[in-house]
């Protein structure tokens, strides 16, 4: 068994042939048969699969009849005479998710299931068959949000930072909720909501990832380590001008809001420039919209995200002092809201640093990246001790048919994640 | 009989109670109501009513009985030597439209017709009772397109500029075509089309209307004339990118199509300035649309005018030429097509020259100002003498329950049409 044999399996499922990109969406036929390999290839290496009340799926390396006694490696050495951090009782846990926005690509998701069946393989392949921490892979249900609309909704509803009974009525883009969705699919949605017994059986869950981005590229690195998930959020912007003639009223006389809103959009790439974020505005409203009068209001949302919430805050202060400074030499009135903000996560320091001596060990050292993309990891992040391994993106092309790692690069990911569980699991 | 008591009259049909704009649609309700007001302020004066085969309504000042022998005024005097247009054969008829778009004013259009009637009424008060020239007064049908999407219909049709066959197919919003709703008001939509016999009995065609800017605000001035109507156009902008996730793709990899849009827009407004003209972007449309997603597609429609074909292209290049810039710089394709251009109208410069002369007398000279806006005058100018006249807007607000002129301004705009007739029809 090995990386190969369980990502061809895997392909065919949910794809698209027309746009060959992936639509696996939760509870769908799709989903199930997406569930169904993960069952099978847990079954097929001996591991124990189940099913938490949120429909996260679960394969476990139970330890073996109690005669065996369990293995113990060396404890992991101190650097820098600092003592290193070590996992407390209870399941190394490894895993992503096998959902897809649509036409999304192969990797993103199930990259991470595949290489943590491959690395249990190879730790097998390399004599480990009892080891100290019980090994888990998991893979956890709508990260995407692409049919309820929440990303991250399966370790939500674990952690229990959102309310099961709001769950269960999401509604998909046909009004199916959720609650029918899951129950149509033989899972009970009046179960869902937190698992304290699951999490405290969690010792730390380490998340493979394929980069969202092209840093690991021009870095030269096969892997890289996460930082932790930059904050990000969305702001509403609503420019109010007057309707009016486009053919008659002088440009002295104008109040047209689309031009402050082309200058915010102009002042957005520049402040991320700035603050060394991100900042999109993709979604834009013009009213009433026709081709020969002047807009009346322009309503824009603007995605922003930074390395860390000051810079986060620097750059959205910088949009919105631009956006306000040309609505005032427009005439126009601007009304701005803040619609969500997602909280920097810094994954554990601890467990971050024990895998870069694992990574590090005989070469220069594993890079560590910050990322704008939220992921399980960083919501388990608030629970259990949690970390990120990404691999390399040559295009940084994501959520998309395009998404690309090489196979080499796939393997080196299953290397440093058999390196990573061996170190954390074995030892 | 005079101007107040007939604006009154015509205020409260088709009006909005909740917006106070006027919802005066072809082959309505409320439609028919201002044609029964027409009609009835004919009447009221002793005018000849009819309705052409293309629903304009026109009222006819006949000669009286044939002993009266037709007055006879002086001839116009020749200025600075040339000597001074005089009409041909035919009736001088006046008028513009009932029509308003959505929410209009109660100005664009009722005020010409209404001021037509009021010009009568004031040259008959002078003693005028058997003019050289016929008078008419007419109301176009369907000048704002708002019912049916073509603008200046009743006079199109008139000259035969477009076809028939296409207009009765044409479909309001709920897909009731022309020739149902025509039907449906008790007219023959099979009669429509060019009607050269009423063409040719017209000697010129004067339109007064309300301002849609506030160029004569500016200058102090009651009443303006019209040099011509600007050439315009549209012009599609299409932007393709590339759709990738916005918290991860770094702003070097990204090739969003927005931005090059965004400097479009705002390389519109400063080539307008440049070129004197107007230009506008209200119509955009991003692909997807996803708050959270680098867009794939932006389309912008460009809206341009200007006071010549040389300025207009020279507006339009600045605009591309800067988007191409943009669109280049941000790895982002361009194309781009011409949607629609309508060459400028040059109104007859010697019932210009003539109406400039008979309006200055006394005075300083009456401003003469071009215009962006499109009207029944300047199709008709393609076939007949024609001219119009503009009352000042103090907001330049226009299409817009704001609308509004002040009653000492729609006095000075009957005077002015009353000798203009007198000029016209009574020497």
């Amino acid at each position: 068994m090995g990386f190969a044999a369980l990502w061809e399996s895997l392909l065919p499922l949910g794809r698209d042939n027309s746009t060959g990109g992936y639509r696996r969406f939760s509870w769908t036929p799709a989903g199930a048969a997406c569930r169904s390999w993960f069952r099978d290839a847990a079954a097929e290496r001996g591991l124990r699969s189940s099913t938490d009340r949120n429909g996260n799926l679960w394969a476990w390396w139970d330890p073996p009849p109690a005669e065996a006694a369990p293995e113990h490696g060396a404890a992991p050495s101190a650097r820098d005479g600092a003592p290193a951090w070590s996992p407390g009782p209870g399941a190394i846990v490894t895993g992503s998710h096998l959902d897809s926005v649509p036409d999304g690509g192969a990797f993103d998701g199930p990259l991470g299931v595949v290489t943590a069946f491959a690395a249990i393989d190879a730790l097998r392949e390399r004599g480990h068959h009892n080891p100290r921490h019980r090994v888990a892979v998991a893979a956890f249900t709508e990260e995407e949000g692409a049919r309820f609309g929440v990303a991250c909704l399966g370790s939500r509803l674990l952690t229990g930072v959102i309310d099961p009974a709001r769950v269960r009525a999401l509604p998909d883009a046909d009004g199916i909720t959720l609650a029918a969705a899951m129950t149509a699919a033989g899972h009970d949605p009046d179960a869902m909501g937190p698992d304290e017994t699951l999490l405290a059986g969690i010792a730390a869950y380490v998340e493979l990832h394929i980069e969202q981005g092209r840093a690991l590229g021009d870095l030269g690195a096969a892997v890289g380590l996460a930082s932790g998930i930059w904050p990000h959020g969305r702001w509403r912007l609503a420019f109010t001008g007057r309707a009016d003639h486009a053919g008659t009223t002088r440009l002295a006389d104008r109040h047209d809001p689309m031009l402050p809103c082309a200058a915010a959009i102009l002042a957005a790439r520049d402040a991320a420039a700035g603050h060394e974020g991100l900042a999109t505005v993709s979604k834009l409203i013009p009213e009433p919209g026709g081709v020969n009068g002047i807009s009346s209001r322009v309503t824009a949302w603007l995605d922003a995200r930074a390395p860390d919430e000051p810079r986060l805050h620097g750059l959205v202060g910088q949009v919105l002092a631009a956006a306000r400074a040309s609505a005032a030499a427009h005439g126009v009135d601007l009304d701005t809201s803040q619609e969500s903000v997602t909280p920097a996560v810094e994954f554990h320091a601890g467990l971050r640093d024990r895998l870069a001596g694992v990574l590090g060990a005989g070469g220069t050292g594993v890079p560590v990246l910050g990322t704008g993309a939220g992921h399980d990891a960083g919501v388990l992040a608030a629970r259990v001790p949690a970390a990120m391994l990404f691999v390399r993106n040559p295009s940084g092309v994501s959520h998309s048919p395009a998404e690309h790692a090489d196979r080499a690069d796939c393997l080196a990911g299953v290397a440093a994640l058999a390196a990573v569980l061996e170190d954390l699991a074995c030892r």
